[in-house]
């Protein structure tokens, strides 16, 4: 069980309904997504063609911020919003989906750690998509 | 000028025919949100009746989070992409509208940090409005 | 493997003989503290007794910002400099002591997010107090 | 009257005797300089010779997260703990500290965000020593 679930299963008041599995596993992606984002920003920054990689750092500290104020938004239960919630995971969705782009473009040239982020990107634009489809 | 303002005007590449004046005002409506929320979140802890602030306390810290990020994402410029920009926008006018609705009830109730962060959540509001018109 | 694990193996300059196992537990303790302590902060506010537990959430909201940081600071390696690392880690040591204190107790009085965030506390402050060591 | 410092004015619980002309600014100053950094390490992306820039995106980076952080750490006055206000103040003039020394050499050879930023930092620097020394 991650660290997200066991602080699931321990709050005190009704979760409403949510779909559990599926709120632990985008929390963490969230955070998993917001932690590759900043490395792979820094690590398109020791590249030593930096130059062509600007678009690349932009998206991926977008992408770091969004996901992590989303894993925030979505590890909060009381006095829930579902119209909040679901804004939150759109623009999730969509710094992850522009992210895993540009990303997936630099993995397919050699860069590890643009795969590396390419692949955590989609893992949480999936789990945004799965979350926002129960809400 | 503000230092956002300022900012803007010694950016060294083309912004796109983006409204000056309106961005600079919805980035420092965001950060000056933030900063209104964090506190007001922070002031309903120490009122006697916290029980009953308990769904502003977490509005406030969700819109505080949500403004930071849109502030941040709005004072990049390389590589901009409008799809993402509207998405984190239009969640920022949902977290302000929300939170300043909580806030505007308990302003009228007599808590004035609740109608100072009411005033700060509308200026915010109206700014991310504003700003998606121009798009 | 951790996924922080994984972009640090994909970091394309020399890491300049940092020990990357501590570095990696540590980059991963900061963000799994950052979502129970922000978890935390909103169990405390779904508490019947929420009154008793303002100090609770206000150390929660302090180490949730604080542990992010620091997460973000040690995914980034251009450009390294030693004295902020070590500033910021000792930051994250003491948000780090004092929530995890005050989660302690009220884990000892029986609740169960208290506990869970207490030892992620326990063990975010233990990461970084090894990460200073190395340094 | 600065919105930091109306936040203040209507906290309702005791201040204990914080100098709150000197807290309001270092408010102000840490999210002024949040933004300024995060503007900074965008319009070094989009110069020409962004190769020679890539300490200054990452010192640009820290600073505005530990910035940031600060002024929501300062933002907050339930169950104030002095020690950690210190070394989270301590953590920020380490990072304005760094990042106006490298933004202001390039200020000095031309770069008007720099410049920009490089003050900011060092208004951001005064403010948290000024606050430092009445703790």
């Amino acid at each position: 069980m991650t660290h997200a679930a066991a602080m699931l299963e321990t709050y005190p008041a009704d979760l409403g309904g949510a779909d559990l599995q599926k709120l632990a596993t985008c929390i963490q992606e969230c955070f998993s997504c917001a932690q590759s984002c900043t490395a792979c920003a820094d690590a398109c920054l020791s590249e030593e063609q930096v130059a062509e990689l600007t678009k690349c750092v932009r998206s991926n500290l977008d992408c770091a911020d969004i996901c992590d104020t989303t894993g925030r938004v979505l590890s909060r239960h009381t006095g829930y919003d579902a119209n909040l919630t679901r804004a939150v995971l759109e623009a999730c969705v969509q710094a992850c989906k522009s992210c895993g782009d540009v990303c997936a473009q630099h993995g397919e040239m050699g860069m590890q750690h643009c795969q590396v982020c390419a692949d955590e990107c989609r893992r949480c634009e999936t789990a945004c998509r799965e979350l926002i489809a129960t809400l």
